[in-house]
């Protein structure tokens, strides 16, 4: 057996998250159907970060063990070949690692980014890829709320209450907040960096600095909400659309 | 009546083309009937660019006469109540313009992007919003080529079959090939503009000089090609996945 670490890509829009279902709508069983079309029998996947319905990944990484001498070239056009029919998850890299690595528990970084196009007109080639926000944002109101949450705190506030993390104490590396011109116009990108994130945290805190940046609250009363260590005084939280899971690092 | 000039933007994946069709499969039947819900029986609106099955838009530009006197804002307010619905048009501005401007014959320029996404990975996020190829490009004998097309030439080469045009001479102004760093990886961007492009002008252009990247023959033969003035001497035409019609000037 050989242990493999793959790192792929995927539109999350039609699954019902990664996990793996009994309906068989998770990123994770269209991965594991894969795998076990090249290699044999069922195979578990362990994974980075356990993305909740419509999150993206563009950079996840899973680990799992494999029977077979692959090529790592061979391998990926293995599983993109069967995964292409699909059309919403491709593999992007495959490396041999240590046996005793692992995906999850052996990642020490993740990183995030939130994509909001701040806009009246719906989005369409980006309809569930971004979050279209019709009404005025201040970006600079945005840009320092962020700040405010960098660093570790108690970030009971931005947590799902069906959020399972032994500790809802976290540190928070990094919290950019910049306008990026694309293709498809303007938009307000929000990257965020830590060890491990809690669930729905990112949506949690992106949400509630756009009330920020619209005006609801100051950026002083969102330094007291998270002080409050309250879910109630979590503001809105992001849609699933625009949130992307771009690179884990080991 | 007022003459309005609408700018709009429009995921072609779903649609039969631009023109309107007996099957309403056209974009131009999408938002011709929005129109007509707001302000009351048929209109038929002229168009800058009519495109083909499955091109995109970021900047089409159709003019339309309206009987009810609207407020700008509330015109594309109206109009994309409508449209949201599709999720895949969206009318981006809306001006007032003099009697005889027509969005098709009153054009000075036409602006498109074509998006190459060059990876061996299938593309997920961006399926049907860009072409994805798999072999491997030489970007520099694409810039080479592209500036061998610019200016005034017969393009019958680059020219499909059912072309209407009278004459297939036209002016180039612009194709610029660049390596560009998205959110979703790195893509080469094609930008073209002309005061006008043959049927399907760039994807011929853009597919001929895939080839002449990936080798399958040199840029001097590229010359010869469009020299021969010959529709069997195109390459591949690039798929429509990729296309979008940027800007319209006037």
């Amino acid at each position: 057996m050989t242990n493999w670490k793959l790192t792929l890509e995927y539109d999350g829009t039609a699954f019902c998250g990664w996990q793996s279902q009994p309906e068989k709508c998770g990123v994770q069983d269209a991965v594991e159907s894969a795998i076990e079309k090249i290699d044999g029998g069922f195979k578990r996947v362990s994974v980075a970060g356990r993305t909740d319905a419509g999150v993206h990944a563009l950079g996840q990484v899973c680990s799992v063990k494999l029977e077979k001498d692959w090529q790592d070239f061979r391998l990926i056009e293995a599983l993109n070949a069967h995964l292409r029919k699909l059309g919403k998850v491709a593999i992007l890299d495959a490396q041999i690692v240590d046996d005793d690595f692992d995906a999850r528990f052996s990642a020490t970084s993740r990183h995030y980014l939130y994509i909001i196009q701040n806009r009246r007109a719906p989005a369409t080639h980006l309809k569930n890829l971004v979050w279209q926000t019709p009404f005025r944002i201040d970006i600079d109101l945005m840009k320092q709320g962020s700040q405010k949450l960098i660093g570790k705190h108690d970030f009971t506030t931005f947590r799902d209450l069906q959020c399972q993390a032994k500790s809802p104490i976290k540190t928070l590396d990094k919290f950019d907040i910049d306008l990026v011109q694309t293709s498809y116009g303007e938009q307000i990108h929000c990257t965020l960096s830590a060890q491990s994130f809690l669930h729905r945290q990112v949506r949690s805190m992106v949400g509630t600095l756009v009330d920020v940046g619209r005006g609801r609250f100051s950026v002083s009363e969102l330094v007291e909400r998270l002080e409050a260590r309250d879910r109630k005084m979590c503001g809105e939280v992001a849609p699933s659309d625009g949130l992307y899971l771009t690179k884990v690092g080991y």
